[in-house]
Parts: structure tokens; C-alpha cells; sequence
């Protein structure tokens, strides 16, 4: 039977019903009422609206479907089975179980999927990077249809992604927010107040549609409204949580729980039985995104000694790197401070001003990346905190990011605590498949932006604010994974090891042992993850079994941290003297706020004269 | 002289401006231009609004007065000049100097200051966290005051900030925007455009009061004009960045910046010479606090091998430890999952729902602790990943804040990776000064709720979905810092450290071993941050030096790590097996996704006999 009209839609939405209790409660587990709320809409819009080359998942012109509301994802899967490409087998018997890719909530497993959702509040940030892409990118006219919870409406990313999604007018961009009155443990702060989403949303920009989200021809009307004046559109849908069943709908209590067989059963005759409808929809209009030129990547290239911030030189390599024509820039509007608008000066049709919202600084990064761009996006290197439930989830939705802190550490000097990232090595390690990168000169900094650009996942690059000397010649190479041993001799009897700041802490270090007849070896750990287990292991056979790691960082899970995990993964742990910011810093000049922290020239001299008894 | 009439507050917001540049001046950074924005108005709410006891900044009776825009400490650290309590030459001669009080950007290190700024976007959740207490706790008539920035509008926390400020009827709280269109590298995305400010405002439930920043009479009338009616108020101030000197004035390009020592001469002049006001102010109305009636703690009491989840201990423990007055809960709308619902059932006055708005929960949580309260905040851990920025600001803020972060690792099961968390024990470890603790019993984790309760700084419990056996009897103790050894005899040949649930599977891998003749010590390392080193070396120096280290969590930073990094800084480096997630979950059983992992018992037996060679 072919999908038609709106009656014919309507026996899709109760399919869609009827589906998603049987696949939540054969599983134990899910969310089979935040599903039914939602069926109307996701009917009619798979039916009539969203342009979708099922067969071809790659299709560029492909509209995007995003479950912001991704434990909703009984409904998305009964869509899928919907269209053909998931077979009522597999969503029955595999929902929620081990190994299969009908996982609880939404991920890129399925091939329909974009990103992973299940924490709230990502969807829509992610949609308006896909947004982005489409419109300024691609300039395909494919649209980006995000399905949003009410409850999620309190996270505050929504409105940096509705405010963004204004501003930079993306008209091919629709959220419909599922309406449906109740959270996990009650009533939404909101509840059906639409006058009052209406109100929030139409101030931030967007175009506000409350309608029935039970009554298909009033879905039908505003889906056939989306789009055009410059505007994203908010359809506001007022429903019933657990619709279409008596005994649960619009109740508490029934967040997050299947119904028990007997009441599914009960549920599925007054749903009106079980349908295998298949749905074609409509193709996606077709076309080939925007081909931007491509040049050869000449990176820039430095005096050895000269005094050059690693932050300026991400900027430069990156405004570089950006002859790539993938390659595109996103700023939390420091981009001054960052250099990113070093990329903005010589790419401006691919740099992306975010302004101070993290969030979606990152969510933009990770839309892109879905449609296969080469984004960079850099803020403070402190400020990424904000965003690290964005970066884990990244992770999840297999997103190819790259991300630039910059002014890290007690060397900021003045601005304080506030300004100084002490935490973000052990944050960017912890992410699944992360690279963690850390350079301490010009030279390895350009050469590691080029690195980041062919390498997928999660990849952050941590920068200095002060400018220190070049340490390598412009043909030095930095593979991800490796370390450099900048000083070293025969007699060598303790290895210095440091990055950023603290590696030419430890060659001033150096330089005054060597005064005192000490002679130490010196090595750049410029790739923390992977990192270059062999060259710690030679340098600790080489000195001794003595090292002394100095880091602008907090004591847990920094460099140190990823020395000693390494040392044992390899099975020869190693002892060091870990120099680390211990207290709380104030303000200062980097010098003194160094010294503080015991991680200066004159601290490692005196650890490397404790630990030699010299 | 004093300041009594308008044309006196305009003498003092000349001088607050004039000093902001003499001490930024003097110290070569800081941001004059942002706070010359925001003089006049602060000058009016210094003179005749702010009720404070300057010389007791612990009268509870004090107004309060939060710079969310940190980065305009001259203005504030001239305000308190003008207040006396700073003295012009601490002012000129230490803001920003190594050592000095006078931070880059302000902390409590100042009595004065209430919370630090500095990361945009945090003193306004932070002071609707002040006025809660205020309203709800206190029951005092104390205001709260929060000068923000505009470009910090940008960021989502301060939605959710405006939202629950309304929700919870907040009159005392007033936020005024200093609307002076210009951020750090360029305009901000509205401009002057204070229509569409006061949209947004209105929009999310409060007063908006547009006005011209630099007319007094405006300002004053505004400012008279807030409280009552149950809404807070937003001040929209249109103002000038760098106001007051004409060549900075409204101008591109000097944000963050301090003026050359020639062109601040001239400022000076042209802002009429140096002044040495001395404004006294309003005294607060007086009143103490409300005593909220404390009785006896009297925790749960669990028997020994009932199957009870660490979480629901979690909730009857808080539930109990409730019976301090002084103790409060708030939860982001997972209450019924984390159990917090167990303290709202007890206290429900006690109890504030945040709904799905995690910075805003913990920034609430470090307002009320402002306030000399004891707030639990709970999520699930995952979560609390989007709370990370608030989460290290409030460790530079001092505040006394615990966290409970429910459904942690693979072990939640079918929900899937969105919902595990992985990265948590690495990401609180490194916060500054951080306390965390991991339980894996009923037992200890009623105890550590109470010694949390005692405990300063950031508090952080693990709890774990799944309920397991009760280990420990009712009258065990678990201090903060300590371990505990499960199972021990003579002839131990490993021993197996768990926590949470992998202590479990550390049990029932001991048990499969002694079937074989292995006999296996088990360590419960339910103290993470501090560990109890001594237990991991003398079970080390017992076991051959054989440590199977099992956790439930991403093999950086976490359980491994603080094992590896607590004998390394002993000098007794430590060799562990470490059995981590090095995968990327889906969804499944527990017991698929543990043995999928390679942290199952299964898997914990193996390696044993690995490591043996037996």
C-alpha cells in the first residue's frame, strides 16, 4: 500500500506507534510514550516532506533528520523501518540488544544517523552545523529537520543554537519541539504554555508555528510552510506524551519505561493493529555541492631562535592549511587571541564566527564534519571546558573535529585562574579516540595544524600565549605519536621532559645544569596521545631510570599522568619527579606564576640536583 | 566629601573611571575600556542602592553584588576604593601583580567577592543560586545584584539563568546588561539593538527596563524601580565601551587593553582629575537568616548481602543527613534516577528542581553555598560533563559544592554510551582541591553522603545504576581518603582493586580463583582523590607487587591513573594490570557490556592467571 494521503499518513503514525511499543517492550527497556507523542509529525513529515535518497545515504543532496530528543529512538527506528531499510525482524529482536546498531539511543552506526544524541540539548546545536554546511558551504538546498524535546528546551545550548541559527539565517533549517508536557519525573517547567515557547522563540529570531501536533492537516500545513525569508522555523507541537493509548497517555509515571507485554498488546489493538506500510517519500532535489578550489599547503616557515607564540603559528598554518578547500575555521569570537582570524583574513567565506557559545562552537565543528569539511574550531584553551559534554558526545557520533585551546596554563600570567586551562590535558585525554597535541615551537605547532587536518576524530591542539623561540628547522618533521629529543649526549644522567611552556623551562634548566657539570637530556612530548612510549622508555634506559616531567597543568591525568600509564601499558613503569601546578594560582607575570607552581627553571634544576644527590 | 545628590554619583562614576584606568595603567593589562562602560551605572548603585556593610562582608543582611562580566575587576576594585576599603594605593600599585589580592579577574580571595568570574556567562547562574537562598532559605530582603556584559548574552547558561530566575519568582535579583555593542574582537551580534534584548528578556519571564547607561537620572530611576511583582529585573543598559575618553570612546580595537601611560594622562584629564570619594552608602535592612531546625543524622541501615544500588543509598542516605537544617538538594529533572527524590520527599523545602539545565544546577549549587549552605547537586555523571567550565570555576570560587553523578560506565546497560559516563573520574580528579569518592556498597555510600556533607571544596560521588550486594556492615567506617581490603589472607598472591561495580566483579573474581588455589587480595578503593596510598603499597609489598586495577571508565585519568600517579609520587612506582574501556560502547546487558570491556570477572580471572602464569 502506497503512503498518500493524509489518511493513509495516518495509518503511518500508528504504525510508527504500534512499532515502537513492540520494539521497547520486547527489548525491557526504552521509551515507548516519548515516541508516540511525537508519531503525528514524524509521519507526515517522512511521508510528504523530507527529501531523502534512502537507497543512498551519501547522497550529498539528502535532507538531514536529527532526534535531538534521541531517546525517542523507537520512533526513529520504526521510521527507518518505514522506509525499507530496517526490517521488522531487526527491529524487534535486535532494540537495545548487545552488538546490534539499534542502539538505545540514536548513533552513526545506522547510516541514516548523523550524529549521536541522548544527551539533550546536542541535536539542534549539531543541526545548525549541518545548517551552516548546507547553506554556506554545500549551497545545496537540502533541508535539516531536528526533532526537539520540550524538556531539553531548558538547556541553554538550545537557545545559543536558536540564536545562531538566526543570525546566521538559516532557512533551511526546522526544529520541531515535541510539545508533550512531561519530563522524566513530571510536568516541563513550560508544560503546553506554546504562547510562551512562541514568545522565546520569535525573540531569538525564528519563526514560531504552534499548531495541534495530533491534527495532520495542521502538520501538513506548517511542514509545506518551512523555509525561505532568511528565517530557521520552530513548529511548536502541542501533544500527548504516550498518544493513542488510554491507559498511559498524557499520564506521569511513564517516562522511560515499555509497557508491560499484556498492556502492549492491549495498546496495539487500540492502535489498531500491527501494518508493515513501506513509505517512498520524496527524493532529494539532486545537485553536487559547491567544489571549492584547492591549492598546495605551503606552511609557513620560522627562524630558529626567533621568538614566536605556538598560538600564532596554529593561526598562520592554519590560514594555510586552508588552501585546502575542505578546510573550514570557527572562532568563540577571541579569534584575536587564538589566531584563528588569521584563517578568517585569508578564507572569510570559511570562517565562522560563533561568538562566546562554546556549545555550539563545537556542535557547528561537528554538523560540518558531517557533511565531510575539515573544520578547525578555537577558543581558549580554559573555555573548552564548557563544552565537554559536546566534545565526549563528538566522540560517539565518530565526528572528525579539530580543536585549538590557546593560552594555557599558569603562563597566561596576569588574567588569573579564571583564564588558565590546568585541567584541560586530563579532559582531552579522557575523550574516546582522542589525539592530544602539544607543541612547543612555531616549526612543530604549523606542522602539527597540517597533521590535524588529515587525522579523524577528536583532535586538540593545546597553544602557548607567550612567544618563545623556534627550537626546529623548517624541515623537522612531527609525526602524531612521536617526541623529540632535543638535547641529549652520552653521558646524559636525568631526562627533562616537557612540552609547551615547560619544555624551555627544561632546556633553561639544562643549560644551567651543564654549568654544574650535569648533563641532562631534554624531550619534546609534543604528541600526548598517541604518545611515544619507546622514546620514554630509551630515555629513562638512557639516564638512569630518571625523569623529571614538568607540566603547566594540574598533578592528575596531565603529561605526567600519560608518562606513567604509558610506561606501564609497556610494562617498565617508571618513577618520576612530576613537577606540576599544585595550588591555586593568582595573578602574576608568567615568571613568577611559574615559580609558584614549582615548575620553573630553577624548581627542575633543584629537583634534578635532589634526585642525584648532587 | 559625600555623595548625595546625582551630580555627586557623577563626581564618583568620573573617579571609578579615572581609577580603572590608573591601576590598569599601572599594571600594563586589564580592561579599562569595559569597565568605563559600566561606571555610571554603578556608581548610582553604589551610592544609593546597594545596601552593604562594608566593614562586615559577612553581615548576612548584605546585599550582594556579582561582576558576571569578571573582566571588568577595575571598575569593582574602584568601587571598593570608593567604599574604603581598598586603599588607592593597593589599588594602583598591586591589581594584577603576583601575590596581590587585586586578581586579574575577582575571587573570594577578596571578602567582598562572592564567587569568581572570568569565564563568561557564570556570575549570573551564580547569583540566581544567591538569590534562592535568599528567597527561599534565608527568607532575607537581601538584593541580589549582577552586572553583565552583553557578548556574554551569547552564551546559554545565561538563559538558563534568566529562565529559572523566573521560574522561581527571583524580585530579589537584578542583572544589568552593560550593552556597549562591542566584544573582544568586533561588534557584538545585537549591537545596541536593546528592542530585541528586552524581547528575550520578556520572553523568559522577567522585567526588562531599556535605558540609556550613561544618564544618571535613567539609571536612577531603574534602579528604584526593581523588586516586587515576583520577577526579577534585567536593566538593559546602552552604553559606550571606553566611555568618558574621547579617543577610545565607542572605538574597535581596545578591548583588553590598558592605555599607554601618555594617553591614560590624557584620560585623566579629560575625565577631570583624580578624586579620592569616599562613598558610604546604604547599611543592609538588618535580620538574620532563618534557622531551619536541625536534628540528629541517623543514616539507612542496610543488611549485609541485600542487593541495594548505590545510588538509591545515596538518596535515602541525603534523605537522612537532610536532618541538618543547613543541608539542600537540587537535581536536574533525573531525581527519580539519582534518588535525589528521596531528600525532596523528606525535605520538600529544602529541595529545588532545576530541570534539564546542568551549568545552572551547579552554578545554584555554589550560590547557596555563598550562603554558608551544604547543597547536593545530582545528574547523571554523564552529565555533569556539561557543567564542567561551572565545575572548575567553582574550585577558584572555594565554594563547598557536592556532586552526585548517577549511572556511570558501561554497566548502565541498554541506554548506550550517550548516557555512560567514561570520563568523569578524569575530568573531577583534576579539578583544584577536588574530593572523589566512588562507592561500591550501600553501606559506604550512606557514610561518605554524611562525611560529604562535612567535607570543604568540590565533592564528587560516583554511584552505579545497577543495585549489587550490600559488603559492609552498618557500623563500618569509611573516612575520606581511606581504602578498604575486602579479602586478604597470608598467602595472597594479587591483589584485584576495584571500585563501584568493578569491585564486584574484583569479588567474583577472587572467588572463581580460589576454586583454582589463587589466592587473590581485593582492595576497595571507594576514595579516589584523596587515595589512601599506604593501602595500595602495602597491598603491593603483600602481593608480590601484582595490582590488577579494574575500573569502569576510560583507561586515562581515572581509577589506573590515580593508582599509578599515588605510588609514583610515594617514590614506589607501581606496575598494574589495568583493565579499562578502551572501546567505544553500545547498548547491551551489563554483563555484556562489562565482558565486552574486558572488566568482568572473566576477564579480571584471566589476566590473574596471565600475570601468574598459571
Amino acid at each position: 500500500m502506497t503512503v498518500e494521503t493524509l489518511e493513509d499518513v495516518g495509518e503511518l503514525a500508528q504504525q510508527l506507534r504500534v512499532d515502537s511499543i513492540r520494539c521497547s517492550t520486547a527489548a525491557g527497556s526504552g521509551h515507548p510514550t516519548s515516541s508516540m507523542s511525537a508519531a503525528d509529525v514524524m509521519a507526515v513529515l517522512q511521508a510528504r516532506y523530507l527529501r531523502y535518497d534512502w537507497g543512498l545515504p551519501d547522497n550529498p543532496a539528502n535532507d538531514h533528520l536529527i532526534f535531538s530528543k534521541g531517546h525517542a529512538s523507537p520512533l526513529l527506528y520504526s521510521m527507518f523501518k518505514a522506509a525499507g531499510v530496517v526490517s521488522d525482524e531487526e527491529l524487534i529482536n535486535t532494540y537495545r540488544r548487545f552488538g546490534a546498531r539499534l542502539e538505545g539511543h540514536p548513533t552513526p552506526v545506522l547510516p541514516w544517523v548523523d550524529v549521536a544524541t541522548g544527551s539533550l540539548g546536542q541535536g539542534l546545536p549539531d543541526g545548525v552545523g549541518v545548517a551552516l554546511a548546507g547553506r554556506y558551504l554545500d549551497e545545496l538546498p537540502y533541508r535539516v529537520w531536528v526533532l526537539c524535546g520540550d524538556s531539553e528546551m531548558a538547556e541553554g545550548s538550545m537557545w545559543e543554537a536558536f540564536d545562531k541559527a538566526a543570525y546566521y539565517r538559516l532557512d533551511n533549517l526546522t526544529a520541531i519541539v515535541d510539545v508533550n508536557r512531561l519530563g522524566q519525573r513530571g510536568p516541563t517547567e513550560l508544560g503546553w504554555d506554546l504562547d510562551a515557547y512562541t514568545k522565546r522563540i520569535e525573540a531569538f529570531g525564528c519563526r514560531a508555528i504552534p499548531i495541534d501536533g495530533h491534527d495532520l492537516g495542521e502538520i501538513d500545513k506548517a511542514l509545506a510552510s518551512v523555509g525561505g525569508a532568511g528565517q530557521p522555523t520552530v513548529i511548536l507541537a502541542r501533544t500527548l506524551k504516550g498518544r493513542g493509548f488510554s491507559e498511559v497517555e498524557d499520564r506521569e509515571g511513564w517516562h522511560g519505561r515499555p509497557l508491560p507485554a499484556e498492556m502492549a498488546e492491549r495498546a496495539i489493538t487500540e492502535l489498531g493493529g500491527e501494518r508493515h506500510l513501506t513509505v517512498s517519500g520524496r527524493q532529494p532535489d539532486g545537485g553536487s555541492p559547491r567544489v571549492w578550489p584547492s591549492g598546495e599547503v605551503s606552511l609557513p616557515r620560522y627562524e630558529l631562535g626567533a621568538k614566536v607564540a605556538t598560538r600564532l603559528a596554529f593561526g598562520e598554518a592554519l590560514a594555510a592549511v586552508g588552501a585546502r578547500g575542505d578546510v573550514v575555521a570557527l572562532d568563540g569570537e577571541v579569534g584575536n587571541s587564538t589566531h584563528a582570524e588569521e584563517f578568517a583574513k585569508a578564507h572569510p567565506e570559511r570562517y565562522f564566527e560563533m561568538y562566546i557559545a562554546e556549545q555550539q562552537l563545537v556542535a557547528a565543528a561537528v554538523g560540518m564534519s558531517v557533511r565531510g569539511y575539515v573544520p578547525f574550531a578555537a577558543t581558549f584553551a580554559a573555555f573548552f571546558t564548557r563544552a565537554y559534554d559536546f566534545i565526549r558526545m563528538s566522540a560517539i557520533s565518530a565526528a572528525n573535529i579539530r580543536l585549538c585551546g590557546s593560552h594555557a596554563g599558569t603562563e597566561i600570567g596576569a588574567d588569573g585562574p579564571s583564564q588558565m586551562a590546568l585541567e584541560d590535558l586530563a579532559m582531552m585525554r579522557a575523550v574516546h579516540g582522542s589525539t592530544v597535541l602539544y607543541p612547543s615551537d612555531a616549526t612543530s605547532a604549523a606542522y602539527l595544524v597540517r597533521e590535524m587536518a588529515d587525522r579523524g576524530g577528536i583532535v586538540y591542539m593545546r597553544t602557548t600565549r607567550g612567544a618563545y623561540p623556534v627550537l626546529y628547522g623548517p624541515d623537522e618533521e612531527f609525526p602524531v605519536g612521536g617526541a623529540k629529543v632535543v638535547r641529549s649526549s652520552l653521558g646524559d644522567q636525568v631526562t627533562l621532559i616537557g612540552a609547551g611552556v615547560t619544555l624551555h623551562n627544561c632546556l633553561a634548566a639544562a643549560d644551567e645544569l651543564a654549568r654544574d657539570g650535569i648533563s641532562a637530556r631534554v624531550l619534546d612530548l609534543y604528541s600526548l596521545k598517541p604518545i611515544d612510549t619507546q622514546a620514554l622508555l630509551d630515555a629513562a634506559a638512557a639516564t638512569g631510570g630518571r625523569l623529571v616531567v614538568v607540566e603547566d597543568h594540574y598533578p592528575e591525568g596531565g603529561i605526567g599522568g600519560a608518562v606513567l600509564e604509558a610506561c606501564n601499558d609497556a610494562g617498565h613503569p617508571a618513577q618520576i619527579t612530576h613537577l606540576a601546578v599544585r595550588g591555586l594560582p593568582g595573578s602574576g607575570t608568567p615568571a613568577e606564576l611559574m615559580e609558584a607552581a614549582g615548575i620553573s627553571a630553577a624548581h627542575i634544576v633543584r629537583a634534578v640536583r635532589d634526585l642525584l644527590g648532587a
